[in-house]
């Protein structure tokens, strides 16, 4: 039987974009980190989530990429996880050859604006890591970035400052 | 800009299989009923569930598959249903021409077998319907068809009675 498990060619990229259309995750945090120059760091991951009953799957999609790692999601469930700059910039062509048919695709859009900043290392100016924030605040929308929070306070302080 | 909300062209079968893999669920019942021939019903349904932001995609693909309904899941929440058996046979198909990759093509043959036994008329006879019963456990798993613990009470009831 042709099952994921025996199957030895390649996954066909229509179907990988069908089920990224389902089960794939675009994320973009901005954590706090002292040796960053701006003091933040912008991580963008791409991730599809699994049970891990089907981790042989998710070892062919990382084949299939050529990118990320297969790790422990929670309990019994597994990730792959791509976080590299360099690998989710491959991430990022083959979903404009293949693109997305669902909503997901603003969330794609959004990260690859990302993407293409970190890219000009915008993320490390004041003025980048802020359009970063505001784009990664439209993304998650609910969740305002806590740089945003925190940065916004700084803004407040330096003009009560003058 | 290509979305589904604006793609003229049909959705590509292998997209389809993918997205399916994600997000499709194969579901059996077996409902008691009182104006069926053994007294309940076996109801197959295969189903598509997503947020509302999608539904033009849920009608895309209803009219991919040329069946079932777009009807309202819970909430937010919109679903393709296809539950007539003609329909159903016509999924069936599909998936056999353009197999599902993850574990979920387990549940998908389990489902098929339910679908010609089915077609077959076996639901209408007693070891028929133990048979479906049977099957349904397996894809369910945890729970056990309430006709499978009406059917071992009745048996036992004449066990008794002999």
């Amino acid at each position: 039987m042709l099952t994921a498990d025996n199957q030895q060619e390649r996954l066909d990229p229509r179907w990988v974009t069908g089920f990224v259309d389902g089960e794939g995750c675009f994320h973009i945090s901005i954590n706090e980190h002292q040796k960053m120059s701006m003091g933040w760091q912008v991580l963008p991951e791409f991730r599809i989530v699994q049970h891990s009953r089907d981790e042989t799957l998710l070892k062919k999609l990382q084949e299939f990429f050529k990118a990320g790692k297969v790790v422990v999601n929670h309990g019994s469930r597994k990730e792959l996880r791509i976080r590299k700059l360099d690998e989710l910039n491959q991430v990022m062509d083959f979903f404009e050859r293949f693109p997305l048919m669902t909503k997901k695709r603003k969330d794609f859009e959004i990260f690859r604006e990302v993407l293409n900043s970190m890219n000009r290392h915008e993320h490390l100016t004041r003025e980048g890591l802020e359009r970063i924030a505001n784009l990664c605040w439209m993304m998650n929308r609910k969740v305002k970035p806590r740089y945003l929070e925190s940065s916004e306070t700084l803004r407040r302080k330096s003009l009560e400052g003058d």
